[in-house]
Protein backbone atom coordinates (compact mmCIF):
# COMPACT_ATOMS: atom_id res chain seq x y z
CA UNK A 1 0.00 0.00 0.00
CA UNK A 2 1.30 3.28 -0.40
CA UNK A 3 -0.13 7.29 -0.64
CA UNK A 4 -0.99 9.13 -3.36
CA UNK A 5 -0.33 8.54 -6.82
CA UNK A 6 1.44 11.78 -8.92
CA UNK A 7 1.11 12.80 -12.16
CA UNK A 8 4.87 13.52 -12.70
CA UNK A 9 7.70 10.81 -12.05
CA UNK A 10 8.75 10.43 -8.23
CA UNK A 11 12.41 9.72 -7.73
CA UNK A 12 14.74 8.71 -5.13
CA UNK A 13 18.31 8.37 -3.76
CA UNK A 14 19.54 5.24 -1.51
CA UNK A 15 22.16 6.13 1.18
CA UNK A 16 23.84 3.14 2.46
CA UNK A 17 26.07 4.28 5.34
CA UNK A 18 28.79 2.06 6.97
CA UNK A 19 32.60 0.98 6.88
CA UNK A 20 31.54 -2.66 6.67
CA UNK A 21 29.91 -2.47 3.51
CA UNK A 22 33.40 -0.29 1.57
CA UNK A 23 35.53 -2.66 3.25
CA UNK A 24 33.62 -5.90 2.20
CA UNK A 25 33.38 -7.71 5.67
CA UNK A 26 29.29 -7.13 5.16
CA UNK A 27 27.69 -7.62 1.52
CA UNK A 28 25.17 -4.97 1.20
CA UNK A 29 21.85 -6.54 0.55
CA UNK A 30 19.80 -3.50 0.69
CA UNK A 31 20.10 -2.15 -2.20
CA UNK A 32 19.05 -4.03 -4.17
CA UNK A 33 15.92 -4.87 -1.83
CA UNK A 34 14.99 -1.36 -2.05
CA UNK A 35 15.77 -0.84 -6.13
CA UNK A 36 13.37 -4.00 -6.94
CA UNK A 37 10.77 -1.83 -3.57
CA UNK A 38 10.70 1.23 -5.28
CA UNK A 39 10.25 -0.21 -9.41
CA UNK A 40 7.38 -2.42 -7.68
CA UNK A 41 5.29 1.17 -6.30
CA UNK A 42 6.24 3.36 -8.72
CA UNK A 43 9.39 5.48 -7.69
CA UNK A 44 12.67 5.73 -9.92
CA UNK A 45 15.33 4.88 -7.96
CA UNK A 46 17.69 6.98 -9.62
CA UNK A 47 21.12 6.95 -7.70
CA UNK A 48 22.65 5.01 -4.64
CA UNK A 49 25.64 5.79 -2.90
CA UNK A 50 27.48 4.23 -0.13
CA UNK A 51 29.42 6.12 2.52
CA UNK A 52 31.87 5.74 5.68
CA UNK A 53 31.06 6.20 9.21
CA UNK A 54 32.10 9.75 8.97
CA UNK A 55 30.36 12.33 9.55
CA UNK A 56 31.20 15.14 7.07
CA UNK A 57 30.77 11.92 4.54
CA UNK A 58 27.24 11.91 5.03
CA UNK A 59 26.14 14.84 5.77
CA UNK A 60 27.65 15.90 2.09
CA UNK A 61 25.69 12.98 0.75
CA UNK A 62 22.68 13.71 2.10
CA UNK A 63 22.43 17.50 1.45
CA UNK A 64 23.36 16.62 -2.20
CA UNK A 65 20.58 13.96 -2.14
CA UNK A 66 17.54 15.76 -1.04
CA UNK A 67 17.89 18.83 -3.12
CA UNK A 68 17.90 17.10 -6.48
CA UNK A 69 15.53 13.49 -5.72
CA UNK A 70 11.54 13.48 -4.54
CA UNK A 71 12.67 10.91 -1.60
CA UNK A 72 15.83 10.11 0.20
CA UNK A 73 16.05 6.48 1.98
CA UNK A 74 18.86 5.96 4.30
CA UNK A 75 20.13 2.66 5.59
CA UNK A 76 22.43 2.08 8.36
CA UNK A 77 24.09 3.71 11.64
CA UNK A 78 20.99 4.34 13.85
CA UNK A 79 22.05 1.61 16.93
CA UNK A 80 23.30 2.20 20.36
CA UNK A 81 27.29 2.24 19.84
CA UNK A 82 29.94 4.95 19.46
CA UNK A 83 30.35 4.55 15.32
CA UNK A 84 26.23 4.81 14.90
CA UNK A 85 26.62 8.56 13.91
CA UNK A 86 23.67 8.77 11.25
CA UNK A 87 20.84 10.51 13.84
CA UNK A 88 24.13 13.31 14.53
CA UNK A 89 24.60 13.59 11.20
CA UNK A 90 21.11 14.20 10.04
CA UNK A 91 20.64 16.46 12.60
CA UNK A 92 23.71 19.16 11.32
CA UNK A 93 22.83 18.13 7.77
CA UNK A 94 19.28 19.46 8.81
CA UNK A 95 20.96 22.21 10.96
CA UNK A 96 18.24 21.15 13.88
CA UNK A 97 19.28 20.14 17.19
CA UNK A 98 19.34 16.64 17.79
CA UNK A 99 17.79 15.74 21.47
CA UNK A 100 16.34 12.48 23.36
CA UNK A 101 13.03 12.23 21.72
CA UNK A 102 9.65 11.54 24.43
CA UNK A 103 7.97 9.58 21.94
CA UNK A 104 11.33 7.33 21.50
CA UNK A 105 12.45 7.70 24.58
CA UNK A 106 8.62 6.09 25.69
CA UNK A 107 8.71 3.47 23.03
CA UNK A 108 12.24 1.99 24.37
CA UNK A 109 11.62 2.58 27.88
CA UNK A 110 8.64 0.33 28.03
CA UNK A 111 10.99 -2.71 25.92
CA UNK A 112 14.07 -2.89 28.38
CA UNK A 113 13.80 -4.11 31.76
CA UNK A 114 13.69 -1.37 34.43
CA UNK A 115 16.86 0.23 34.50
CA UNK A 116 18.07 -1.39 31.47
CA UNK A 117 17.39 1.67 29.51
CA UNK A 118 20.90 2.38 30.01
CA UNK A 119 22.80 5.86 28.26
CA UNK A 120 24.00 3.66 25.47
CA UNK A 121 20.56 2.76 24.46
CA UNK A 122 19.44 5.76 25.14
CA UNK A 123 21.65 7.17 22.23
CA UNK A 124 19.20 5.42 19.92
CA UNK A 125 16.23 8.00 21.32
CA UNK A 126 17.82 10.76 19.63
CA UNK A 127 15.97 12.13 16.82
CA UNK A 128 16.32 15.45 15.06
CA UNK A 129 14.10 18.06 16.09
CA UNK A 130 11.13 17.99 13.53
CA UNK A 131 11.90 15.01 12.78
CA UNK A 132 8.66 12.02 12.75
CA UNK A 133 9.39 8.29 14.13
CA UNK A 134 9.24 5.55 11.81
CA UNK A 135 8.11 2.44 13.65
CA UNK A 136 10.24 -0.56 14.05
CA UNK A 137 8.22 -3.83 14.49
CA UNK A 138 11.13 -6.09 14.75
CA UNK A 139 13.69 -4.54 17.62
CA UNK A 140 11.70 -1.10 19.01
CA UNK A 141 14.45 1.33 17.87
CA UNK A 142 12.67 3.79 15.35
CA UNK A 143 13.77 4.94 12.41
CA UNK A 144 12.97 8.62 11.37
CA UNK A 145 11.75 10.54 9.04
CA UNK A 146 12.98 14.58 8.48
CA UNK A 147 12.01 16.81 5.52
CA UNK A 148 11.87 14.33 2.52
CA UNK A 149 14.82 12.06 3.92
CA UNK A 150 13.82 8.70 5.46
CA UNK A 151 15.97 7.15 7.89
CA UNK A 152 16.04 3.58 7.93
CA UNK A 153 18.30 0.35 10.35
CA UNK A 154 21.05 -1.69 8.59
CA UNK A 155 20.21 -4.75 9.42
CA UNK A 156 17.79 -5.87 6.46
CA UNK A 157 15.11 -7.28 8.77
CA UNK A 158 14.18 -4.33 10.17
CA UNK A 159 15.17 -2.27 7.27
CA UNK A 160 12.49 -4.32 5.44
CA UNK A 161 10.05 -3.34 7.85
CA UNK A 162 10.64 0.14 8.02
CA UNK A 163 10.18 0.18 4.72
CA UNK A 164 6.79 -1.54 5.06
CA UNK A 165 5.68 1.19 7.52
CA UNK A 166 6.99 4.29 5.62
CA UNK A 167 5.13 3.00 1.94
CA UNK A 168 1.92 4.24 2.96
CA UNK A 169 3.16 8.01 3.10
CA UNK A 170 4.74 7.97 -0.22
CA UNK A 171 3.57 9.91 -3.12
CA UNK A 172 4.12 7.52 -5.80
CA UNK A 173 3.95 8.07 -9.42
CA UNK A 174 2.88 6.47 -12.80
CA UNK A 175 4.64 2.82 -12.30
CA UNK A 176 7.29 1.44 -15.16
CA UNK A 177 6.47 -1.82 -16.20
CA UNK A 178 8.76 -3.64 -18.24
CA UNK A 179 9.11 -6.87 -20.89
CA UNK A 180 12.04 -9.62 -21.32
CA UNK A 181 13.18 -10.76 -24.67
CA UNK A 182 15.89 -13.49 -24.58
CA UNK A 183 18.23 -13.62 -27.24
CA UNK A 184 20.57 -16.53 -27.44
CA UNK A 185 23.25 -14.66 -29.29
CA UNK A 186 25.98 -11.90 -28.09
CA UNK A 187 24.38 -8.33 -27.74
CA UNK A 188 26.78 -7.18 -30.64
CA UNK A 189 24.82 -8.97 -33.15
CA UNK A 190 21.71 -7.21 -32.20
CA UNK A 191 22.68 -3.38 -31.29
CA UNK A 192 22.18 -1.53 -34.06
CA UNK A 193 18.17 -3.14 -34.66
CA UNK A 194 18.10 -2.08 -31.07
CA UNK A 195 19.32 1.09 -31.50
CA UNK A 196 17.14 1.71 -34.28
CA UNK A 197 14.24 0.08 -32.20
CA UNK A 198 15.23 2.51 -29.24
CA UNK A 199 14.99 5.93 -31.72
CA UNK A 200 11.59 4.52 -32.93
CA UNK A 201 9.73 4.03 -29.87
CA UNK A 202 11.30 7.38 -27.44
CA UNK A 203 8.69 6.77 -24.85
CA UNK A 204 10.23 3.78 -23.66
CA UNK A 205 13.64 2.30 -21.92
CA UNK A 206 15.63 -0.40 -23.77
CA UNK A 207 18.30 -1.80 -22.14
CA UNK A 208 20.69 -4.86 -23.56
CA UNK A 209 22.15 -7.08 -20.96
CA UNK A 210 25.19 -9.52 -21.97
CA UNK A 211 25.10 -12.68 -19.86
CA UNK A 212 28.41 -14.62 -19.70
CA UNK A 213 28.13 -18.39 -19.16
CA UNK A 214 30.44 -20.98 -19.93
CA UNK A 215 32.43 -19.02 -22.46
CA UNK A 216 29.12 -18.44 -24.63
CA UNK A 217 27.36 -15.52 -24.43
CA UNK A 218 23.45 -14.35 -23.94
CA UNK A 219 21.59 -11.02 -24.41
CA UNK A 220 18.79 -10.34 -22.08
CA UNK A 221 16.42 -7.32 -23.63
CA UNK A 222 14.91 -5.19 -21.47
CA UNK A 223 12.04 -2.83 -22.56
CA UNK A 224 9.85 -0.44 -20.36
CA UNK A 225 7.92 2.17 -20.46
CA UNK A 226 5.13 3.74 -18.14
CA UNK A 227 2.41 3.11 -21.28
CA UNK A 228 1.49 -0.37 -21.82
CA UNK A 229 0.79 0.58 -25.61
CA UNK A 230 3.98 1.64 -26.12
CA UNK A 231 5.70 -1.38 -24.12
CA UNK A 232 4.19 -4.02 -26.11
CA UNK A 233 4.48 -2.46 -30.25
CA UNK A 234 8.77 -1.98 -29.07
CA UNK A 235 8.93 -5.14 -27.39
CA UNK A 236 7.32 -7.23 -30.87
CA UNK A 237 9.23 -5.16 -32.91
CA UNK A 238 12.65 -6.46 -30.12
CA UNK A 239 10.93 -10.16 -30.65
CA UNK A 240 11.16 -10.01 -34.47
CA UNK A 241 14.31 -8.10 -34.60
CA UNK A 242 15.41 -11.40 -32.70
CA UNK A 243 13.85 -13.91 -34.56
CA UNK A 244 15.26 -12.80 -37.83
CA UNK A 245 18.97 -12.67 -36.58
CA UNK A 246 18.86 -16.46 -34.72
CA UNK A 247 20.15 -19.20 -36.16
CA UNK B 1 50.39 -8.76 -7.50
CA UNK B 2 50.27 -5.16 -7.21
CA UNK B 3 52.74 -2.18 -8.25
CA UNK B 4 55.03 0.27 -5.36
CA UNK B 5 53.68 0.85 -1.74
CA UNK B 6 53.01 4.01 -0.44
CA UNK B 7 53.44 5.43 3.11
CA UNK B 8 50.06 7.79 2.41
CA UNK B 9 47.28 5.65 2.44
CA UNK B 10 46.10 5.35 -0.97
CA UNK B 11 42.22 5.31 -1.79
CA UNK B 12 39.54 4.80 -4.08
CA UNK B 13 35.79 5.29 -4.96
CA UNK B 14 33.99 2.64 -7.09
CA UNK B 15 30.94 3.64 -9.91
CA UNK B 16 28.11 1.33 -10.94
CA UNK B 17 27.27 2.48 -14.16
CA UNK B 18 23.54 1.19 -15.18
CA UNK B 19 20.03 1.44 -14.88
CA UNK B 20 19.62 -2.05 -14.51
CA UNK B 21 21.18 -1.79 -11.28
CA UNK B 22 18.49 0.53 -10.04
CA UNK B 23 15.64 -0.74 -11.18
CA UNK B 24 16.10 -4.11 -9.70
CA UNK B 25 16.71 -6.10 -12.63
CA UNK B 26 20.59 -7.26 -12.26
CA UNK B 27 21.68 -7.48 -8.78
CA UNK B 28 25.28 -5.97 -8.01
CA UNK B 29 27.54 -8.54 -7.73
CA UNK B 30 30.73 -6.03 -8.35
CA UNK B 31 30.32 -2.99 -5.26
CA UNK B 32 31.25 -6.46 -3.06
CA UNK B 33 33.77 -8.09 -4.95
CA UNK B 34 36.09 -4.59 -5.67
CA UNK B 35 35.70 -3.73 -1.43
CA UNK B 36 36.91 -7.30 -0.91
CA UNK B 37 40.12 -6.90 -3.88
CA UNK B 38 40.42 -2.99 -2.48
CA UNK B 39 40.75 -4.30 0.98
CA UNK B 40 43.30 -7.03 0.04
CA UNK B 41 45.50 -4.83 -1.62
CA UNK B 42 45.89 -2.34 0.69
CA UNK B 43 43.41 0.21 -1.41
CA UNK B 44 40.60 2.56 1.46
CA UNK B 45 37.46 1.95 -0.79
CA UNK B 46 35.91 4.95 0.16
CA UNK B 47 32.69 5.74 -1.83
CA UNK B 48 30.77 3.72 -4.26
CA UNK B 49 27.62 4.81 -6.55
CA UNK B 50 25.01 3.56 -8.64
CA UNK B 51 24.11 5.91 -11.09
CA UNK B 52 21.52 5.47 -14.80
CA UNK B 53 22.62 4.84 -18.47
CA UNK B 54 22.67 9.20 -18.51
CA UNK B 55 25.58 11.54 -19.71
CA UNK B 56 25.46 13.86 -17.47
CA UNK B 57 25.28 11.70 -14.01
CA UNK B 58 28.06 9.58 -15.29
CA UNK B 59 30.00 12.71 -16.04
CA UNK B 60 29.20 14.84 -12.71
CA UNK B 61 30.11 11.54 -10.92
CA UNK B 62 33.39 10.90 -12.64
CA UNK B 63 34.16 14.29 -12.22
CA UNK B 64 33.63 14.64 -8.31
CA UNK B 65 34.96 11.25 -7.59
CA UNK B 66 38.14 11.44 -9.38
CA UNK B 67 38.94 14.81 -7.90
CA UNK B 68 38.65 13.29 -4.29
CA UNK B 69 40.10 9.64 -4.57
CA UNK B 70 43.50 8.58 -5.43
CA UNK B 71 41.81 5.91 -7.62
CA UNK B 72 38.55 6.05 -9.44
CA UNK B 73 36.80 2.33 -10.52
CA UNK B 74 33.63 1.73 -12.86
CA UNK B 75 32.05 -0.87 -14.25
CA UNK B 76 29.21 -1.05 -16.94
CA UNK B 77 27.85 0.83 -19.84
CA UNK B 78 31.08 -0.16 -22.42
CA UNK B 79 29.54 -3.00 -24.83
CA UNK B 80 28.27 -2.42 -28.31
CA UNK B 81 24.39 -1.63 -27.42
CA UNK B 82 23.25 2.17 -28.11
CA UNK B 83 22.40 1.95 -24.61
CA UNK B 84 26.48 1.74 -23.40
CA UNK B 85 27.24 5.60 -22.96
CA UNK B 86 30.41 5.05 -20.87
CA UNK B 87 32.99 5.64 -22.99
CA UNK B 88 31.90 9.05 -24.36
CA UNK B 89 30.81 10.30 -21.38
CA UNK B 90 34.46 9.73 -19.55
CA UNK B 91 35.62 11.13 -22.69
CA UNK B 92 33.76 14.35 -21.98
CA UNK B 93 34.02 14.18 -18.11
CA UNK B 94 37.83 14.70 -19.17
CA UNK B 95 37.39 16.98 -22.16
CA UNK B 96 39.20 14.72 -24.41
CA UNK B 97 37.64 12.96 -27.50
CA UNK B 98 36.51 10.00 -28.56
CA UNK B 99 37.81 8.31 -31.55
CA UNK B 100 38.18 4.93 -32.92
CA UNK B 101 41.32 3.50 -31.24
CA UNK B 102 43.97 1.58 -33.23
CA UNK B 103 44.86 -0.52 -31.02
CA UNK B 104 41.40 -1.76 -29.82
CA UNK B 105 40.49 -1.60 -33.57
CA UNK B 106 43.76 -4.13 -34.10
CA UNK B 107 42.36 -6.20 -31.09
CA UNK B 108 38.89 -6.53 -32.13
CA UNK B 109 39.07 -7.23 -35.76
CA UNK B 110 41.46 -10.05 -34.76
CA UNK B 111 39.04 -11.40 -32.64
CA UNK B 112 35.99 -11.62 -35.30
CA UNK B 113 35.43 -13.33 -38.54
CA UNK B 114 36.60 -11.20 -41.46
CA UNK B 115 33.72 -8.88 -42.73
CA UNK B 116 32.30 -9.75 -38.93
CA UNK B 117 33.44 -6.26 -37.04
CA UNK B 118 30.18 -4.14 -37.67
CA UNK B 119 29.46 -0.39 -37.22
CA UNK B 120 28.11 -1.71 -33.34
CA UNK B 121 31.09 -4.04 -32.97
CA UNK B 122 33.09 -0.38 -33.60
CA UNK B 123 31.79 1.16 -30.78
CA UNK B 124 33.68 -1.02 -28.48
CA UNK B 125 37.16 0.17 -29.99
CA UNK B 126 35.94 3.73 -29.58
CA UNK B 127 38.22 5.08 -26.60
CA UNK B 128 39.25 8.91 -25.12
CA UNK B 129 41.76 10.35 -26.18
CA UNK B 130 45.21 9.65 -24.09
CA UNK B 131 43.12 6.15 -22.57
CA UNK B 132 45.76 3.41 -22.08
CA UNK B 133 43.57 -0.01 -22.77
CA UNK B 134 42.94 -2.36 -19.97
CA UNK B 135 42.97 -6.13 -21.10
CA UNK B 136 39.74 -8.38 -21.11
CA UNK B 137 41.16 -11.87 -21.16
CA UNK B 138 37.18 -13.11 -21.12
CA UNK B 139 35.58 -11.33 -24.42
CA UNK B 140 38.62 -9.09 -25.82
CA UNK B 141 36.71 -5.93 -25.72
CA UNK B 142 39.42 -3.56 -23.98
CA UNK B 143 38.70 -1.05 -20.68
CA UNK B 144 40.56 1.61 -20.55
CA UNK B 145 42.39 4.01 -17.94
CA UNK B 146 42.67 7.43 -18.28
CA UNK B 147 44.17 9.75 -15.44
CA UNK B 148 43.14 7.86 -12.41
CA UNK B 149 39.56 6.44 -13.49
CA UNK B 150 39.62 2.88 -14.76
CA UNK B 151 36.46 1.91 -16.37
CA UNK B 152 35.27 -1.96 -16.36
CA UNK B 153 32.99 -3.91 -18.25
CA UNK B 154 29.86 -4.94 -15.57
CA UNK B 155 29.90 -8.74 -16.37
CA UNK B 156 31.22 -9.86 -13.00
CA UNK B 157 34.07 -12.35 -14.75
CA UNK B 158 34.96 -9.63 -17.37
CA UNK B 159 35.15 -6.81 -14.43
CA UNK B 160 37.06 -9.23 -12.42
CA UNK B 161 39.62 -10.52 -15.04
CA UNK B 162 40.51 -6.54 -15.41
CA UNK B 163 40.51 -6.22 -12.27
CA UNK B 164 43.11 -8.74 -11.97
CA UNK B 165 44.88 -6.87 -15.08
CA UNK B 166 44.82 -3.28 -13.19
CA UNK B 167 46.19 -4.49 -10.01
CA UNK B 168 50.07 -4.60 -10.99
CA UNK B 169 49.53 -0.96 -12.15
CA UNK B 170 48.55 0.29 -8.82
CA UNK B 171 50.13 2.09 -6.28
CA UNK B 172 48.88 0.36 -2.83
CA UNK B 173 49.27 1.67 0.51
CA UNK B 174 49.52 -0.23 4.12
CA UNK B 175 47.32 -2.89 4.26
CA UNK B 176 44.29 -2.48 6.98
CA UNK B 177 44.20 -5.78 9.04
CA UNK B 178 41.27 -6.48 11.13
CA UNK B 179 40.11 -8.94 14.50
CA UNK B 180 36.63 -9.80 14.43
CA UNK B 181 35.05 -10.84 18.17
CA UNK B 182 31.79 -11.98 18.41
CA UNK B 183 29.41 -11.49 21.14
CA UNK B 184 26.44 -13.39 22.44
CA UNK B 185 24.50 -10.17 22.77
CA UNK B 186 22.45 -7.44 21.48
CA UNK B 187 25.38 -4.38 20.65
CA UNK B 188 23.66 -1.85 23.66
CA UNK B 189 24.89 -4.45 26.21
CA UNK B 190 28.48 -3.87 24.96
CA UNK B 191 27.71 -0.18 23.47
CA UNK B 192 29.34 1.52 26.24
CA UNK B 193 32.31 -0.41 26.74
CA UNK B 194 33.08 0.07 22.64
CA UNK B 195 33.24 3.43 22.91
CA UNK B 196 35.90 3.90 26.12
CA UNK B 197 38.07 1.14 23.88
CA UNK B 198 37.76 2.77 20.60
CA UNK B 199 38.83 6.06 22.95
CA UNK B 200 41.79 4.78 24.47
CA UNK B 201 42.82 2.84 20.75
CA UNK B 202 42.77 5.73 18.94
CA UNK B 203 44.14 4.02 15.60
CA UNK B 204 41.94 1.75 15.28
CA UNK B 205 38.49 1.70 14.13
CA UNK B 206 35.70 -0.44 15.84
CA UNK B 207 32.86 -1.60 14.48
CA UNK B 208 30.00 -3.44 15.98
CA UNK B 209 27.75 -5.14 13.50
CA UNK B 210 24.24 -6.12 14.87
CA UNK B 211 22.42 -9.52 13.84
CA UNK B 212 19.03 -10.45 14.00
CA UNK B 213 18.40 -14.09 13.22
CA UNK B 214 15.21 -16.16 14.92
CA UNK B 215 14.44 -13.04 16.99
CA UNK B 216 17.51 -13.05 18.77
CA UNK B 217 20.66 -10.24 18.55
CA UNK B 218 23.90 -11.31 18.37
CA UNK B 219 27.06 -9.30 17.94
CA UNK B 220 29.75 -9.19 15.43
CA UNK B 221 32.84 -6.85 16.76
CA UNK B 222 35.47 -5.89 13.87
CA UNK B 223 38.52 -4.09 15.14
CA UNK B 224 40.94 -2.68 12.14
CA UNK B 225 43.93 -1.52 12.06
CA UNK B 226 47.39 -0.73 10.04
CA UNK B 227 49.45 -1.58 13.31
CA UNK B 228 49.32 -5.02 13.96
CA UNK B 229 50.67 -4.69 17.85
CA UNK B 230 47.57 -1.49 18.35
CA UNK B 231 45.04 -4.02 17.09
CA UNK B 232 45.87 -7.27 18.72
CA UNK B 233 45.85 -4.90 22.00
CA UNK B 234 42.13 -3.22 21.02
CA UNK B 235 40.77 -6.42 20.50
CA UNK B 236 42.29 -7.84 23.52
CA UNK B 237 40.48 -4.94 25.18
CA UNK B 238 37.57 -5.89 23.51
CA UNK B 239 37.35 -9.52 23.96
CA UNK B 240 37.87 -9.20 28.03
CA UNK B 241 34.73 -6.81 27.52
CA UNK B 242 32.98 -9.10 26.16
CA UNK B 243 33.61 -12.10 28.62
CA UNK B 244 32.77 -9.71 31.40
CA UNK B 245 29.48 -8.90 30.31
CA UNK B 246 28.77 -12.69 28.98
CA UNK B 247 26.56 -14.52 30.91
Amino acid sequence: MTGQQADDVVTAAFLVIGDEILSGRTKDKNIGFVADYMTSIGIDLKEARIVPDETDEIVNAINALRAKYTYVFTSGGIGPTHDDITAESIAKAFGVPLNLDPRAVALLESHYAPGQFTPARQRMARIPEGAELIENKVSKAPGFKIGNVHVMAGVPSIMQAMMDAIAPTLTTGKKMMSETVSADMPESRIAERLSAIQDAHPQTLIGSYPKASEGKFTTQIVIRSRDEDVLLAATKDVAQAVAELSG
